[in-house]
């Protein structure tokens, strides 16, 4: 790479500050400044950095190579992606699997109009594990794969035991069904059900003299969150909540069991564990930082996926060094 | 794709039977014909497909869209690609890992001649090893990475066994310690020797009245091939042999363990368990034969390596099917 890549970074929760955390490890990369929709003098105390409005993003133009996008993929992203990508590269994390096609096509057309670059839904699901299910069903046609998830903190999931009437703060683990993955690691191929692939366990605060039956009960009974599965609810303490339950630990499983030739099985599996869910998202939003650098320099522009990125464009070593050191 | 992908097999070991099964399970694939250095009549009463001498492949240049290179990395390969690749686009396994810089020079010289595409070094280690390793890196900066092989068998150390005087046949089994292995999936990084990562298991046939414990003396304290490793040595009969060990299996792990932000623990992993190593490298060559002539199609030439060639190019899917299912 002839020079440092030079980063904004477009929002500033647990993600932007993963990515700060993360151009850190990374000696090709350069934070110019955050952009937010906060008072950027207040927030600057926080970043150490130039901190400016999201709405004036547009008199960075010249000093930021690739702006990696932080905000959540609700509201924010579908607004944020399409608008920045004509000004600048982009790496967002849009995570909503069944509006990805959809985000896509608004990127792709803003990212040709603006001749950028615009790398969508990167981060570990999606991103590298859709990586390892294209790979693995590409290379044995003839299987199943299965995706779990945890052990880790769901946000949406934690969110709504906090709706609960009587609970105080809570947070919820998803867990998978570890002797399930051990049947499909052996070599079954089971028909699961929703129930029979992951566990959610919540540990709850709950106000003075609430009712924890009740609570317990509306938890688990309630649906598209909690009825389809096997819940369990642990009242804690807020002492213990602050000192047990602040990390945001998660991770989890891409398996695939195949058949090849006349009946050799054959099973390869992908797995993350990760102490920190955003940090680790956001290295991954870094390396394809570099691609989408990469690939405009060569001329390239529109919406790419990790699945149009050949992974050389990943990191900062020549073709010549990498095959090398790593083939 | 617009049409069936035409297929040739040079070379009809276990890797090019591999090839001719996975071809089946890949309905965009058609096998054209297999060229061997054997007596091509004997040989296609075993393959069941026109066969013909490899020294007449270029009489086929109008009916093959893409040569699978199905030889060995000791002689075959050096020689074969780069003669074939001059003629038609190419996939091979050369897994040579310290020659391979070389080895891209020579073919990528010569598929520019041709105008053909050459992809290199694919299968497992070489290959989608080598792929996890590189995105582990690329995402993950400050960490150590391990790659361990086995359960599964090596031919060169069970050609080894077979050189010591008294031994009539024999397999060795090459076994990653488990033990080491759960270290680092809990978070350490160990400093590891080579007998630490890795035992060898031997099964033996010994010829009648042969000093079994000469041979096992002389197994053990082999230079390079066992001296390094606890070696075990386990004597049995021709009938076991046939009964227990004439399968090919092999696997192996690559784990990354690192750190991002401030300290926080991040381990990604990729793990196969083949039931058959030959079948299994010869599926990958096939979802590397599409992504070749995909590459071709659209004009590119050139020797090319798993690190060059985006992911969406291995699947028969197109671009919008990938995004809406597997991302």
């Amino acid at each position: 790479m002839s020079s440092t890549i030079r980063v904004g970074i477009a929002g500033y929760g647990n993600l932007g500050r993963g990515v700060q955390q993360a151009i850190k490890q990374n000696p090709d990369m350069e934070l110019v400044a955050v952009f937010t929709r906060r008072d950027p003098e207040e927030l600057a105390k926080v970043t150490g950095v130039p901190t400016a409005r999201l709405s004036d993003a547009a008199d960075y133009i010249d000093q930021i190579d690739v702006m990696i996008l932080c905000g959540g993929s609700a509201t924010d992203l579908p607004e944020q992606t399409p608008e920045l990508v004509k000004l600048f590269n982009t790496v967002d994390s849009f995570d909503t699997h069944a509006k990805i096609p959809e985000f896509y096509e608004k990127v792709n057309a803003a990212a040709l109009e603006g001749g950028k670059v615009g790398v969508i839904s990167t981060g570990w699901d999606p991103g590298l594990f859709s990586m390892n299910r294209l790979l693995m069903q590409a290379v044995l046609p003839e299987g199943v794969d299965y995706t779990f998830w945890g052990t880790g903190v769901s946000q949406g999931h934690s969110d709504a035991i906090r709706r609960v009437p009587g609970v105080k703060a809570g947070v919820q683990y998803t867990v998978p069904v570890q002797e399930v993955i051990e049947r499909i690691r052996s070599g079954e191929t089971p028909s699961l059900t929703t129930r029979e692939k992951h566990r959610r366990d919540c540990f709850v605060v709950a106000e003075e003299g609430a009712d924890q039956e009740a609570i317990r009960s509306t938890i688990v009974n309630m649906p598209d969150y909690f009825a389809d599965y096997d819940t369990t609810v642990t009242f804690i303490s807020e002492a213990e909540l602050a000192a047990e339950h602040s990390g945001m630990p998660h991770g989890g499983f891409v398996i695939r069991s195949a058949v090849t030739g006349s009946g050799s099985k054959q099973i390869a599996e992908f797995g993350l564990k990760l102490d920190s869910n955003p940090e680790f998202t956001a290295s991954v939003l870094i390396a394809y930082a570099r691609a989408a650098i990469r690939l405009s320099r060569e001329g390239a522009s529109g919406a790419k996926s990790v699945f149009d990125i050949p992974l050389g464009y990943l990191s900062p070593k020549s073709g010549e060094e990498l095959r090398r050191a790593l083939l």
